[in-house]
């Protein structure tokens, strides 16, 4: 299956690139043979770096492009003056079915404007979301949107929850992903009405969708269910909480240890296992955001990211055209948007 | 000064109580001595639970209440059909000079609407916030509104704002706490128009606060500022992500610990580290939410805490009567609406 697969690299996007770019690369070709990567961004610089991995070359077309969009651009502004950057050469590679998806490490306002114009949203839906996988206490979930979309009427959610029930199931390998709305309590009457009034309709589809109801904050880490929907502020918010909790909890255990000898000592004996837990959540193995709701795979990778992550992030892209996602998430929203018609959107009024 | 203070303490309220409230009394009573409390509840329960702690009951005085608002009821339910409540005379003693705080473990809707009724907001004030303290890389910061406000405007976060940094002065005692509002990045074009216009309110006060501007979900736990102000529905969100990050985090760390012999070892020897750590951001030393807003002190204990976080949540009554925080807000906030009038809220349209 791999030997056919064509992925796009914007190889300018991120702070710590080309390099790591190129690193990643080579190392997510040995876990996936055969795979074939056009390369954007500026050749003088790509090409040097390239000459120091040969097997990653043999499976690399380089192409020229002198633009690259900042880091800081707005997403308006890099959608006009960015058209011969190497982001939208990437992207353009997809919309032109030379390339089977997507990845790039710049700046995720850009890289959602510009994908979302070049390769425009599945029909039916009106706006992607930024999904990802997070780890939890049963393995992993899936949660979106993680900021693309600020403001999200019942629609926009009962979207999102259709979309990211297929992604789970192609990524989480599960059969029937459970989903739940993240809400601030889990009674029915709980919440503002964009999160009433999408439950409602998700209770009553006869998809065969397996809808839990509402979830709350600390179900994301517990597992509760496998997709987690919410709008694109929350999402962002509570995803960011996440890191920011990793990165405390982490700090202060280390300062709690390293603060006496018999902590120094434990630490140093209880190594394997500090390093299996470090593991477990090293962001790196979560890098790589799908943007869902667009006609083709475009995977955002962390813009600090180093090769693991971004080695992460192809793999996934990867993956998502193997399971021929987007032609899944086509299908059940089509079989959605059919039945979905008989209810009204008035009729989870309380 | 703790000579002279009385706190009302709804004894029935909480998944364990009233025992953790008793013993929750007598370990606070040790560390504020002359604290008198006016126990509500049913003294048929109450009175035997007292004879075992002497010094705590020569402090007491005990009030028969049979009613107890359970923790499903329904605010407004609540609000009706428990005016003899254990909950309802608690608030009762504080609205009617009795007491100078009330503190319940009870559900938290319920204790809202009730306070609210009963105590009314301060001046200006149009609703009141939840507040707590929250553990953070620098020491501790005070996030509101965590879950009594689903939606709010640009008015209702600038409120927060005022009460969170009076609170902020009093319970961190930092001389000018820094404020930053929540949102999906830190740019002043980012977020909604609720957050945007409140932003842009704070950044022209002429008040002497130290507004930081946005801030992020990773900077809770960064401590890059000292209040966060947020809707009662991100807030509520980013609480609970916390807690479940949290224990997904220290379960997971137990796990690989215990998984082999070098892990079990090494955690022994580091046992007094990883006790401090523990202990460091133990739920129990954050129990005690404030009711921000109200004409009166109410805090919170949390539904499902023992002695030790009721204890916690009696001490964090005590200090805010001591510290007289609501004269402080009434003062702030009075002068904070005499100079607001001259913002027009439309000035922070983009």
């Amino acid at each position: 299956m791999s030997q056919n697969i064509t992925l796009s690299i914007d190889a300018m996007g991120g702070d710590n690139a080309p390099d790591m770019v190129i690193e990643g690369l080579d190392m997510a070709l040995r876990e996936l043979p055969g795979t074939k990567f056009i390369l954007f961004g500026r050749s003088e610089v790509l090409a040097p770096l390239l000459e120091k991995f040969p097997k990653l070359s043999a499976n690399v077309e380089l192409r020229h492009s002198d633009d690259v969009v900042s880091s800081e651009e707005k997403p308006g502004i890099a959608l006009r003056s960015g058209r011969k950057s190497s982001m939208r050469f990437a992207i353009n590679a997809v919309g032109e079915g030379e390339a089977d998806g997507v990845v790039s490490a710049a700046n995720t306002g850009a890289l959602m404007a510009m994908a979302k114009f070049v390769l425009k949203t599945l029909p039916g839906i009106d706006r992607p979301a930024i999904a990802s996988l997070l780890p939890t206490m049963r393995g992993e979930c899936v949660m979106l949107d993680l900021g693309a979309n600020i403001q999200c009427d019942a629609e926009n959610l009962v979207q999102f929850a259709v979309m990211g029930e297929v992604f789970a199931r192609n990524v989480l390998h599960i059969s029937k992903p459970s989903i739940g709305i993240l809400n601030v309590g889990t009674e029915v009457l709980k919440g503002n009405d964009s999160v009433k009034q999408a439950a409602a309709i998700l209770r009553e589809t006869s998809l065969p969708i397996k809808f839990h109801g509402f979830v709350e904050g600390d179900d994301i880490g517990q597992g509760t269910v496998d997709v987690i929907v919410t709008d694109g502020f929350t999402g962002n918010v509570a995803l960011k909480t996440i890191e920011g909790t990793a990165k405390l909890f982490a700090g202060a255990l280390k300062q709690e240890l390293m603060r006496s000898w018999f902590g120094k000592i434990g630490a140093l004996i209880a190594k394997p296992a500090i390093d299996a837990f470090r593991t477990r959540f090293d962001p790196r193995r979560y890098d790589g955001a799908m943007f869902l709701g667009l006609n083709g795979i475009c995977i955002k990778s962390h813009g600090g990211t180093d090769a693991l992550g971004f080695c992460h992030a192809v793999k996934l892209a990867h993956e998502l055209v193997t399971d021929e996602l987007i032609d899944g998430i086509k299908e059940d929203y089509a079989r959605f948007s059919s039945e979905h018609h008989t209810i009204p959107l008035n009729s989870a009024d309380t």
